[in-house]
């Protein structure tokens, strides 16, 4: 790669050098991984447990300096933004390697009624089948299949095995990572005379702009009009969208998170790993679904959920924690009964008493 | 397409018409993106939120007429079975594409000693090892990989990338998506001198007649005998079925449910979406089984099952409600400790007071 | 295949024959399924509800005798490892078969900078991309794509349409079922103006030696350094290890668990189907984690967790059982409140006697 003394580096990424500045960094890594000829970074977050670190530089905010002690080994490079910083670094060492040159390979499998435009790498192994229309610059992966009729736009890279069904539409900027799948028929039935008769999916899946989706992530075709995952929006691996799914802009939902027919979510809207959303629900925009959470119904905008049924985060935690007490609380039910039964035995040979005390009271 | 008039689509589909009936429609379409020149369909639950709709005709039960108001836009098609009717009309609007007649290609991988039956479509990129017995008339799209000895039976759909392991058997009218793997070895070790090694499986995957298998759905092989997954059985993607399992008939398991090892469950099933079965358990013909329920031991033929650990859905569902009361206990028990420590001090002081009252009360 | 008397069976498996020992056994089955020439095992978890059996043969424990009752119809053949012995008969029975051998298939895509070592089988249809090293007695299966620079140990097997991103380490011994994806970019961003900007991942994946890794399993390369499985370790199918995590030696992982980004784990840790754990969580040596449990934080050495959010197992236990009962301690806690009021207005109006009782006592 290209070496960089401390204070070249400091300069490269906008960052203010405290140190010797002639220490020489060929690498980026790890806080813990580091050593003498690289450059780590210090988020804010690892500050107050990581106070070690064998790099020869770290990228690392202002306030964050005394977590390396008062002599720290390394130089220090203050930057506002320090992951921003250290992207820069790390994609100075290790810059991208360009995709293979592969053109449109005499390999892949391309109908000729597919529209393929400039600058597409088709890696061999590829099936573009027919009627489609692919943007300039696309990079078709070994493995992939393209079916009938979709429709890919400029700059949309689709990586190795990964499978559209016929006439799904994607936007430019699109990932799609391996193995994921776009577009097979949703899982819709009618049950007559004691068996499931398939409905017929004749809709589609459209992916805008700037999607990106995971490996091993499902977007099912709708019935009718078309699942539609909105511009920006993150998907990663393993995660389930059934048909008739409408998904607004800019959402992130991690890995394995599963939505029902026909959810909506509004812009914005984040799941944890492992989210399960019923069929019909909505997720305002704004609204945050905590990893393994179920969610019904409606979550209102800007609304954080949680648990299952999910519920508004600060309640659940509530619950959650009075629910880790629930065997200290039977505990407790079973005390009051038998004290409260004392209490009534007490009462009751006291009202005896009473009684017998009014009785033989003097008269008044 | 082929454009009708609401007179004539009401008559295509059994329908009753009320309206001009000159309308002309070209396609189907939902109930919110519906224009002038589309049919939709009103479903029953639908029909309490849905009043409005831009579609030139409605398919609907003639009970649910009033959702539209009194002077609908749309000219109404009344039918018994909505749904029915309307997939009539979708499927004459959007006649299914015939698959490609690429035959038997030979860009495909086919290994001299596999048979194919008469009419097969097998793409090119697809792979068919030795000794593959292949029905009539099955499609096998491109990637698809099916190892050596595998049996197919006639009318069977295998969509691209998804992969056979050698020895598994497919009934007929069996549709396998994209990226589904069947027959892979089953997770089974033994723990030896502390480490783990494979007990190696040589049972097979049978699949049954009318069987439908999710995207990314994994099915596999049994140690011994065979893994079943019953006729007419319907299983979503990303559903996980384990070794061993036998799988009854027309079940069906919406997306990302889980089944561990011998798993055994009776006809009519249903599993909601991130369902999980531990090992062994047992799931009774006709229950279902409620949407990331995690499920032991035994479910009783015909019951609804929640929750985990899961049980029956009226005891669960008054679990989850009381759960919810659970901060509110806690400090409902609290209340009760204050009130009875106020009770008893002032019952021990009553009794002060009586057993001065006593001493001091005029021998009797 | 080779057939066997009773007496050489016991032989071979090394185990004791009781029986006649001249019956003729010919293949290996389950103990429901097994017919009079074949040999099937007792397990002692089914020693007490299996006591029937069809097979000629059972292998079992000396303790395990009498579950079949006093005169059972099979030779038995006792074993100190009934599983391990049933082992030995089934691979005698069902030898593994050979793999084809196809060498360097001309029909694999093989990049003329790969490195083959000796005797791998590299199906047609597999794909070697530049600079790959691969160790000797490889079997790559038909899809498989190795991107550039990946480094394969001897006698690892890959199998159809798995699929590795560039860069990745694989140790000895290693198996990869179908569609299984490793190196995919892990799931980070920075949020810029209202948008998600990809965090370069220029990290790797190493898979240490003898580690399984299942089908649709998918592991994400590191942002700098490596996301690592340690050696050993068994991972089941659709399996999510996001970036930075680095897994300990042999542990076990059932199907559909999830793991967050820079999880790390101790050796000989398990993990339940479905367990999801939260990003940076720490798993101990030798803990196990129960399925569908959600994990944050730590979990200590040896340590049993379940539920979510996940505790000790007795605890939790306890939790569950507490839970249960919800409704009932509703109904506890509306009886003591109903008879804390009686109580409380049963002793106001003593304390009113005793007033009246006491201003008319006599004067002492």
């Amino acid at each position: 790669m290209c070496n960089l003394t401390t204070r070249d580096l400091a300069a490269l990424v906008g960052g203010e050098l405290r140190g010797r500045g002639d220490r020489i960094i060929d690498d980026v890594a790890g806080l813990d991984d580091a050593t003498g000829a690289q450059v780590t970074f210090l988020e804010a977050a690892a500050a107050e447990t990581h106070r070690k670190t064998a790099a020869g530089a770290v990228i690392l905010a202002a306030e964050n300096v005394s977590a390396l002690g008062d002599t720290p080994d390394a130089d220090l490079i203050i930057a506002a933004a320090p992951l921003d910083a250290f992207i820069t670094a790390m994609l100075h060492f290790r810059p991208p390697s360009p995709t293979s040159n592969v053109g449109r390979s005499p390999l892949a499998r391309i109908s000729p009624t597919a529209t393929i435009g400039a600058g597409c790498q088709i890696f061999p192994g590829a099936t573009i089948q027919h009627d489609v229309v692919l943007g300039d610059r696309c990079v078709i992966h070994p493995g992939v299949v393209i079916g009938p009729g979709c429709r890919i736009g400029n700059d949309t890279t689709i990586h190795a095995n990964a499978v559209l069904y016929s006439g799904v539409t994607l936007g430019e900027r699109v990932i799609v990572h391996a193995t994921a799948v776009i577009g097979a028929d949703g899982f819709g039935y009618r049950f007559r005379e004691g068996r499931f008769v398939r409905i017929p999916h004749t809709g589609t899946v459209r992916i805008e702009d700037d999607v990106e989706i995971g490996a091993g992530t499902t977007i099912d075709r709708a019935m009718i009009g078309a699942t539609v995952i909105g511009a920006g929006t993150k998907l990663d691996n393993q995660v389930m969208i059934a048909h008739n799914c409408r998904i607004g802009k800019h959402n992130a939902f991690a890995s394995q998170v599963g939505l029902a027919g026909s959810v909506t979510t509004g812009d914005y809207v984040r799941c944890g790993g492992q989210v399960g959303v019923a069929d019909h629900a909505h997720l305002g925009t704004g609204s945050s679904i905590g990893g393994k959470a179920g969610v019904h119904g409606r979550v209102p905008d800007g609304e954080e959920y949680h648990g299952y049924p999910a519920g508004p985060a600060k309640e659940q935690y509530r619950i959650v924690m009075a629910v880790q007490r629930a065997p200290e609380m039977r505990r407790q039910i079973r005390d009051l009964e038998k004290q409260l039964a004392r209490l009534q035995s007490q009462l009751t040979s006291l009202l005896g008493t009473a009684e017998g005390l009014r009785s033989s009271a003097p008269a008044a």
